[in-house]
């Protein structure tokens, strides 16, 4: 199998026209389209709709050149977006694209691929123990599509899940259910954190027996390949898994390692690094062309402040924090990168160390 | 005359439990100080109150401690606010002291401050050329009270203008008269314009003849050490002059460059050497002691992109882009020197590049 | 001609479930729909996707049920959006349908509507006396196509154009030519304006010799019953008319006043009485099931004042003020009606008194 | 004793200077004010330090009049600001001020307040039982301190209690303690839920046994005079008391009712009207001029829907629910009485009937 990735701009969260161009031009086919990642210009909070628009222009672009129903399209290639661009972070999508070999492997690990749906959760699962479970079971099942043979392999794996609205917690108390939260605002946390939790289930990298107890309580327990977002278009997980694997006939290689806290500029040295590319203070300019993309999760310090000195990212009623930490970690991101056309993605519950995130690199060999 | 200055964190617009701190242990004698520059967590526009509070609590400081009325301080030690505060940018203020000397200039320029006021413009005349040259005759004040002998040795120019209101449009309009814009938020934009211009006047970087046509027309006209704030709650320039002199015994340099682009983290690395501290990609540990403050100024670019790719900053009615872009520039600044308590102001109009804008340093010797 | 009109509400803005209900009971045709008008819960702002999102799946929804492709139903249908759906506002959407006649005219005149399209605007023209003139033709033709007699019969135009992007802004000046503003928040204005303006050409309100110079000059010059909105989602001007027509066998009928300013809800009163439904404070319990909807344009009080009171509304670098004016003016209408499901939409630049704006009632007889 | 109140605009929150005229003009003392209460132009939320500001400069201006350190006024004169003046709602004080009688009561009950101030809360008390235990002994003291003899007589008791904030939180979890919620912004909820039960156990309205597992629990548990409101600025509670009372000889009468919800108009004629006012479906013009103030508190319905119509408050990422409501809120009052500079403060939970609140009139006899 052979993985391949396209970033392509985006004018508007409707645009798709630089997606239609290579199709145009046999860059690759819609049939081999397997997910699609991306940042979209929205709040990145309960009412950004930026997300369903992008989706649904995406889902009619493909299904228009696969010559297939769009029903069919929606339920067979996970399209998930991580809204807010703040600062300089410019709207994009990563297309993931798996094709019929060309050769042999070449012997060393390569880039890989997968993506699972889970089903649809409950209001009254939502954010607990049951929410991680069929998380998991989401990632498993993806890291198996994908050929990837061992968890130190993964290099970033991306979940999607919902949130609770107004409607659903309603819903759920007309049953006599209660939910996790009546904020919906807060629910987006809850469903960041059952997923990351659930990816750390996946991998290993956290014990089931701990899984119902650390919930948004013990922030220390994470997976450090996790990045998960929600938003309230949907109530399952859709889940993407990128890693390298010994069968793969990519050009391109993954990598990884954490952002210890926002400022973290040698983590995004290292990971570029650890994916083959020359590094001084900033990426080498002869390889930026073989950059492909960065994949970042971030979160303010919940102690209030960054290396000692105080933050407002808590105490500010006008904007959301997960806005103000995009936009500063894109900056530390694209400083070293030259590139502010990255994917950085605010709310790490038990995404890496707390403060920091995961910082994953994908690049041409 | 030895100039010295203290950045104290604050934990609100109203804390001035730090400088009081210093007060109390005699660090300095609340006398000399001659003014201060500081960054509040408002949202920087029109309705940021936090800068009128800060200030009037700074003033109530120095009026107890030396003995003087609130309005006497008021008059003589202009207070000078940038508001916002985004992503990890850190509330804090630079205090500038002067005081007698303890010894014979060291024989290389060292750092030296100044202040003055102007006189109130009129709502019809701001943003306009009056605006401008009311502003350089300020500034040539100022480096008068500094000491300052020569253009190069000028590092940082403050200049805290006003903004129009709509009860001072009515005014305006009351007495037939019309002013530059009736939008407020943009007339932030002609006041920070107007002052910038001010400062090339004064610093021979812009021509007298240009004066009246460039204010927000062309751009390419900028002074490189200029930095302008403007906010609702004055209608004159208050100006702080920061550089260098001969006859100063201070124990601190100052120095600059500019920064060509929101991710010019190289200019970063250039300034702090300029003022004689070694730099590898980050700031050494080892002089970051002798890091008083940077002072930075910055916008987006205003073609819409940052090095060809699309920025968000100019279309989204909820954050304004000044918010987008200070979370971002302090974060690059930061990335660097480890330090997020810096002080990055955003509306650089003549201020520097389009799209950059000055970066200065203030070290220890 | 039989119009008739059907308001659905909306869960968010791709929720089009309740009016395909409609169509699956067979209450209307997809066919048969000429237009839809209604409010989507975005910042009604520049970068408010919203209102794209919901044409987009409005647009499938009835190229599916009309067998049609969805490029013809997007040429041939205006779907217009205003956004923001503050306080207590609630989305919505009007469907408008025209079926044939079900027999003969009543002889007295009932509701009639008609919709056009203009072409695109340049960036160049766009908020210019070119723009009004290309309002005022499309306004003509849907007057025409609504089969409306004289002016006195129109009780509410709406118009929908575009926005300035920085996109656009920059397209402009590589051909060398100028726009009315590069501020694009102030763009929608214009652009609300200059369509407006041309409203008043077609009506009769306005003297063309004073289309060039009233465009957010003369804000007295006014129709009284137009209503603009504008979007960056397209740069031509849709064209709704609502009004009443001896030839119609419509079972509703329609009537508008204007609101002097945001507090006044005898004007709403009056409004409803006109449409011939009973008031005392409150729209009578009985009449209520008879009330179609009510269309609304607001605006902040320019002076700064209501009824000599300050308001903040211009003074809020956090919320834009026309999210402060739709709360506001949403809750006096539906404190009469009981409804807070209706219409409101603010940018009232030359669409009524200043300060004010139309209300119109479409009631069933 | 001769209790008056005196409404008075403000320009800005540290605008006093109407206050200051009727000072010069002796119509009333500095030394006799008693408490003030108003609306200032923040957010309202966490980080709204309008409040503070207007605070400090009413403090310095009642120390300066009065001839007292302003520790003094400080600690003696409680002055609470409800932030937020979104929509038509204008900022101002209303200052309460009480004299030595000048004559004998007149047979009939007449307007009375007192004032107290609480001990400061722990972080880990904030929101608990013996918040509102603490609360609940406040109001005592300030009913006994108005001289008001039975709970019926009460008609407002506002109630301004602190909020936590990342550091207060830190600060508990320090000493091994945990708080009510991590989340700031929630956090004022329960500041204003437990201070809302308070003044239910001290006005009998609410048992004691039952306020441990109310607050923010069971909602249909509330106080009908109940207004509070919290802010960071402060961690004890400030009680001020408004009702009738035998004794006094004020020319001023106080009444009350509740609105049902935010559109219950009716219940806004019928507050007025109680007070003595003559209404048809607006205040009577008449009558405008016997007006002082209205002080209402407002929610949005916790359902999701006002009147069946889903509203979209509690989705809105972008501006805070608290925002929305006040906008409408103030408008419907606004629209009976002609006058949108009134108190409407939101957050009414365990204040009045879920999704309303109440409506409390001061007038002139």
């Amino acid at each position: 199998m052979r993985a391949s990735a396209y970033k392509v701009s985006m004018r508007s969260p409707e645009d798709v026209s630089e997606a239609a161009l290579l199709l145009d031009q046999q860059t690759f086919r819609a049939e081999d389209v397997i997910a699609i990642l991306g940042k979209t210009e929205g709040n990145g909070g309960v009412n950004d709709y930026t997300r369903g628009l992008a989706t649904l222009c995406f889902q009619l672009l493909l299904a228009r050149r696969a010559g297939l129903p769009v029903e069919q399209v929606a339920r067979r290639i996970p399209i998930i977006w991580s809204g807010g661009t703040e600062g300089l972070m410019s709207p994009h999508a990563t297309i993931f694209v798996r094709e019929p070999d060309r050769g042999a492997p070449p012997g060393e690990k390569r880039f890989a691929v997968g993506a699972a749906y889970t089903r649809d959760l409950l209001p009254e699962e939502f954010g607990t123990r049951v929410h991680a479970e069929v998380a998991a079971d989401g990632v498993r099942a993806a890291i198996t599509d994908a050929g990837i043979e061992a968890a130190a392999d993964l290099h970033f794996v991306q979940i999607k899940t919902g949130a609770l609205t107004t409607e659903r917690i309603a819903a759920a108390r007309v049953r006599g259910r209660d939910v996790v939260t009546t904020d919906t605002g807060k629910s987006m946390a809850y469903g960041r954190a059952a997923a990351a939790v659930g990816i750390g289930l996946a991998t290993g990298e956290i014990a089931l027996a701990r899984a119902a107890d650390v919930i948004l309580k013990d922030l220390a327990v994470a997976s450090d390949v996790a990045s998960t977002s929600s938003g309230v278009e949907l109530m399952n997980c859709e889940v993407i898994v990128l890693g390298n694997a010994r069968g793969s006939t990519s050009e391109l290689v993954m990598a990884h390692t954490v952002m210890r806290d926002a400022l973290d500029a040698p983590a995004v040295r290292e990971a570029l690094r650890r994916a083959g590319l020359r590094v001084e203070c900033e990426l080498d300019q002869r390889d930026r062309p073989r950059l492909v993309n960065v994949f970042v999760k971030c979160e303010p310090d919940l102690s209030g402040a960054t290396r000692g000195r105080r933050h407002v990212m808590f105490e500010d009623s006008d904007v959301g924090y997960t806005r103000h930490i995009r936009a500063a970690v894109n900056a530390v991101v694209a400083a070293v990168t030259g590139d502010p056309m990255c994917y950085v993605s605010a709310g790490a519950e038990h995404q890496g160390p707390p403060g920091g995130g995961v910082v994953a690199v994908l690049a041409r060999v």
